[in-house]
């Protein structure tokens, strides 16, 4: 059993995870905490982009000495394997922690084996401490590489109560206010990969980069991607300055699109639009979460959030559910998860997870 | 200045207020507390329904002798007039009260006076203590009233995150789950009507009464109101049975409509649908409020939240602004209000109140 001083440890493991997500491709976004003796948090750290430390590894080494009979709390199972980096259980025996608490037990073969290491050198390993939340976080996206060999997909998309995302002629911008536009450079700044379909590309011409509210670039952007089997996107398009890496795919469908990704190290993909290609990845199940921004405005009319989805009947509806709900500016910001997503081994194990809501 | 104790209060009574919204039309629902001179709350009480004492009445005759000395809080000010009850000021000085404390000073020139009554009697009065907050809680309804001598219009509907409130076979139920509906029946209970096009009571058949999670009717129950000009309504319709009065209404128009419904003493009508009724109450600027609850569903298709506004370009987006977002089970309500609503002083007197999200 944790001790409360691990929950509390293995909670900002998670949330150090999540502020390296998108930027450790294709490593996880692993967060560590280093708890002396006492239970004092003495060093942290979380995955460095590839090639450079784990989290344990940076954990350890803020902490230093004080490091010694104390606890590494991580949000997944160190390796035992040599990769770029050497492997991080032997970084743990180095240091003289005497008990690791990890989230999710290593899923992949060649770098299993950390805990049974540990355990051999006399190390205490507790698995499995708050293990949902830490797949359902900035793990995921690792999880859903290992066990799908896909990227996970993040559908965002902006539209009206009455589930607009344009106007009768077209018009959008803007839908949502400056906090909801800020939230989603935010968002992109999580991902690998920026996706739209060749239609956006051409209707709104976003430059689809990370900025912040002044306008200012990020230093990392994504990968901007566009599908674009029909070769429609035209040579000025902004999509294709140089502010960021472009893909222009031609890709037969979303699985082969996320395919041709996967093997260029993507792991997390925001899929920004339109309603035709979020329906093509909707339909063919392969959207992990959405994040959808809605204005409190009534237009009527105009084009919808989601393209035909072949549903006719109510029963038949596609279901999520919910994660939060948040107030963004004027607007609403709803987060959810697939029914049948892919991130966690929980609705991959048991069934009965993915019960209706 | 309204002391702490006097806020609280204040914050009680509108609460109390809130509690008997539904039941007072064409009065007010007012709700008051008695403070003894400590301060202490002694005493408590809402408007009865039409013949039945005033809010303060009622919380004097819980508060008794405890009153002398002490201090009246009300969301509205008492009335010095004699209609079918005596005057409320008359009441607070027959108590012995030394001081009265009021968010919205009576608009209406028949009741008005009560504080000048009050004040020449030596009595301290306090008017405008968080007017707004009363004017857009349960006062709204019968300030809809006094100031456009017309009921409220409360706009409710559920759909899904796509704005579909059907599938494309019509069906629709249920789109919300069991606690969304549960918030739909306690909605109508705060209101004097619940009105519906001749469409939906076609399709739904919906019987548009006030039931609690077991189906048990509530002890009072809102006139159903049905706009069917055409006289498409069957005779066997759920909502011309016997378990609360309807009324089948050849109306021209919204306008026409909401005449005749204030004619009846309607000060709060709950608008059920469908999306052709919804568009003629927004396009003609008919509604003040909306609760919207959105399932976390997709469906692609189907019969739209509202229909056509006459809205072609995104700039002239009817634009409400969120006054509240809850999780409902598995669902998300959000509560809105229109930005040239006429519940409350400040839209109508200042302008700039009513900018832009």
């Amino acid at each position: 059993m944790p001790t409360a001083a691990e929950r509390h440890a293995m909670a900002r493991a998670r949330r150090l995870g999540a502020g390296v997500l998108g930027s450790t491709s294709p490593n996880p976004a692993v967060g560590a905490v280093v708890l002396a003796a006492d239970g004092t948090p003495v060093g942290e750290g979380a995955t460095a982009p590839p090639g450079g430390p784990h989290a344990e590894v940076r954990a350890l080494a803020e902490a230093g000495d004080r490091a010694r009979g104390g606890t590494v709390v991580v949000t997944l199972e160190p390796c035992a394997h040599t990769g770029r980096t050497g492997p991080c259980a032997d970084a743990l025996l180095a240091a003289g922690v005497s008990r690791v608490v990890v989230a999710v037990p290593e899923p992949t073969s060649p770098a299993g084996g950390g805990a049974a290491r540990l355990r051999a050198a006399g190390v205490e390993v507790v698995l499995g401490v708050e293990q949902a939340e830490a797949e359902d976080g900035a793990l995921g996206a690792w999880l859903t590489g290992v066990r799908e060999q896909r990227p996970q997909v993040v559908w965002k998309v902006a539209g009206t109560l009455d589930g607009r995302v344009a106007a009768a002629d077209g018009s959008s911008r803007w839908v949502t206010g400056r906090e909801a536009r800020a939230a989603v450079h935010r968002l992109r700044a999580t991902c690998d990969a920026v996706l739209v379909g060749s239609g956006t590309a051409l209707t709104d011409d976003p430059q689809l980069t990370v900025r912040d509210a002044d306008g200012v670039p990020a230093g990392r952007q994504p990968l901007r991607v566009v599908l674009d089997r029909r070769g429609r996107l035209p040579s000025d398009a902004r999509v294709l300055d140089d502010a960021a890496p472009t893909l222009v795919s031609a890709a037969a469908g979303p699985r082969e699109l996320l395919a041709e990704l996967f093997a260029r190290d993507v792991r997390r993909v925001l899929l920004e639009g339109g309603p035709t290609l979020a329906a093509a990845f909707l339909r063919a199940g392969l959207v992990d979460e959405a994040v959808v921004h809605l204005a409190p405005k009534l237009l009527g009319g105009g084009a919808s959030l989601v393209g035909d989805l072949g549903i006719t009947s109510i029963g038949d509806a596609l279901t999520l559910s919910v994660v939060d709900v948040t107030r963004l500016g004027g607007d609403v910001g709803i987060r959810l998860r697939a029914y049948r997503h892919t991130g966690g081994s929980r609705s991959a194990e048991s069934p009965a997870a993915t019960g209706g809501s």
